[in-house]
């Protein structure tokens, strides 16, 4: 047997060199210390999971078990497919079954739009703050990341047609990505006007809007108005330049895995044999749970639990925040989903306020996680949705703690 | 609204701009002819899958409900990495649970592997006839794919040896992917002497061996000897240049969607990195099922069932073959799996061949799938797996009927 002294290890591809794992895992860790509270996770409460309605989904699959068990086709489950357009329409999303492709996730989606249509250098839009696992899946992909910021009403239009008209057609981007309601981290709903704004524009320049809605039921009190994807429907004399994506995993259940994709015909069978060579097909027997769940009739009321509870959540974390860190933190006071994004007002050491939060067991995602480039070191992502009332304030009494404490020493 | 007129629609990616299907799924439309007789499934018999198990662990998943619906690890449910690893330390694998990857069928697997490590023009060696899916894999991400004939012992390292001899160190490949346990199509055991020359191959000239393994459970008379992982492990001076992959697709169920990977640390921190943005985790519902229904002590016995049935499914149809196809067709006897390569023995228009054998009612996948270049037309997969012995007579006289058809109708 030959040694391999002298034979250089087999190359990684450029991008996986020394690539970064997710700066959101790497919070995994402190979760295991005791009595920790965490404003860090992206998930959904446990309890607001309708634990009952998936076991009676799952009992009523074993009746036809072989059509459980077996390999199914890339495009879905026809029921779920049919059910998820249903959604959708109820949404203002115009579809029908053929038009919805499921996916192992609504980030399987994502990456899926991300290998059909980036080369290494196209340009891709986000807005700033944006979802961590989107900005990992372009940067893997070499795509060249625009960062248009956030205000209180979503991604700044504006600021975005000057940026496209100061890069030209050369610098056109191919895809913007974005989450109009309640977007992760900012929390921030997409203005009507601006929505209006945004299709004319990716109309006008020729690029497609991903608009990826987990958590648009998640509303509080109005639903979130006309989804892009309808706004792009309505645009004459125009192909309608927005795909839709959305995910059952932050209103049914995250195990699931099940999000889903609307898009037009050459854009789906692309994404069809995308799919066959990544993982053949979802989970049928997991598609299979979801039809079933989605035709027992309790989604619905199963949604209308977690816009209260989530509601009552953010009201309780946004009213300690006035009252115990008002000066300290300024934030966006969201109208659904599932995070808050704050500021630090005075300048304090992010990386000193992370670790004294720590130690203090009170946990958030630091803002730089959200940033493609230039990151805001002084923001962070409180999300509200996991801890329950008592938590809320507890963890907010914390972080009040430790900005008293850092106020009285100063490095 | 600005119309779309003069702007050209977003262009897809160079692979996805004209990417071609799966040539198997477009058989699937046959399917629905009454009476077809399938040998073109490359899926588990239904029969065999165990579903009152199944229905049984999934059950039990519901005793703790919130592990059951939320987000889990990216590397996989402890549980089921300790089974897994378990299961593949009884094939030789050497390794434990931190070693091993849970991904969303083994074709995830090797998508993560192709994303990791090959950029566009990398030179990746495939046996001919190779696993479509794999192909179409290597394809997308524009690997350069060297084909190196199979024999009844499997892929021919002596060939290998001459071509990276010609090749030289520039042309050096990356990665060999290869099915050495009743390999899907050919249905070929790699002998244990090409064993040990292609793991001294891979440590010489520097290149990995992925060994995916899905079939080799399913041995008819004696288990298929030393895995290329185990042969690896035992090369003194060298690190293992071995990467296992395996699935429960063909002996729990398909539709949980289950593979995983055994590969050393800084393959599998990368592979960790590359899941992340492709589905963030594999259902965690699903691999509960998959851990719960280890755990139950019935996998032995499902998979002793699969081996005496589809070996006797085997001896049908190579019985028949022998009896009515006698000097027609030869082909590779198979020692396990669910795969006969076949080929016609004087020279038949094969799509002639084809169109001939859905208008009989018999199905198989025709041989040109099963290549990245120079397919042997002349050659066909069939699979008597899903049949039952019944079917598997009947079809094999339909395809002697299609061959006096077409002698006594020469085109």
């Amino acid at each position: 047997m030959t040694p391999s002294t002298g034979i250089a290890p087999v190359a990684f591809s450029r991008s996986f060199a020394d690539p970064e794992g997710s700066p959101i895992r790497e919070l995994f860790r402190h979760l295991a210390q005791p009595a920790m509270i965490s404003f860090a996770g992206g998930y959904p409460s446990p309890a607001l999971l309708d634990a009952e309605g998936l076991e009676q989904a799952c009992a009523q699959c074993w009746g036809d078990a072989a059509a459980s068990l077996q390999y199914g086709p890339t495009e879905g489950n026809a029921d779920l497919r049919e059910s998820l357009a249903g959604l959708s329409r109820g949404r203002g999303v115009a579809c029908d079954a053929r038009d919805v492709l499921v996916t192992t996730g609504s980030q399987q989606a994502f990456d899926i739009l991300v290998r059909i249509f980036i080369e290494p250098g196209d340009a891709v839009v986000v807005e700033a703050p944006a979802y961590p696992a989107a900005l990992q899946a372009l940067r893997l992909a070499g795509a060249s990341i625009l960062q248009v910021p956030v205000d209180e009403h979503g991604m700044q239009v504006d600021m975005l047609r000057e940026m496209l008209a100061v890069r030209g057609t050369q610098g056109r981007p191919k895809l913007l990505y974005t989450v109009p309601n309640y977007s992760n981290p900012s929390g921030t709903l997409l203005s009507a006007e601006r929505r209006t704004a945004l299709v004319a524009l990716a109309i006008e320049h020729g690029f497609l809007i991903i608009e990826d809605d987990p958590y648009g039921q998640l509303y509080f009190d109005e639903p979130p108005g006309d989804s892009l994807h309808a706004v792009g429907r309505t645009c004459a004399g125009a192909s309608n330049p927005v795909i839709y994506l959305s995910s059952l995993s932050k209103t049914v259940a995250p195990s699931l895995r099940i999000g889903w994709m609307v898009a037009p015909d050459r854009v789906l069978r692309r994404s069809v044999v995308a799919k066959q060579t990544m993982d053949l097909c979802t989970s049928p027997l997991a598609q299979r749970i979801a039809a079933t769940y989605l035709a027992l009739d309790r989604y619905e009321a199963a949604v209308l639990r977690s816009r209260a509870t989530y509601g009552a959540r953010m009201q309780a974390m946004t009213l300690h925040i006035d009252n115990h860190l008002h000066g300290q933190l300024t934030y966006l006071r969201p109208l659904g989903g599932m995070f808050i994004w704050a500021r630090t007002v005075a300048p304090v050491d992010p990386d000193r306020l992370f670790h004294a939060c720590v130690k203090a067991g009170v946990l958030f995602v630091p803002g730089k996680a959200f940033f493609a480039a230039q990151p805001d070191r002084h923001a962070m992502r409180l999300s509200y949705a996991a801890p329950d009332i008592h938590d809320i304030g507890e963890g907010v009494n914390r972080l009040a703690g430790v900005f008293r404490q850092l106020q009285e020493q100063p490095t």
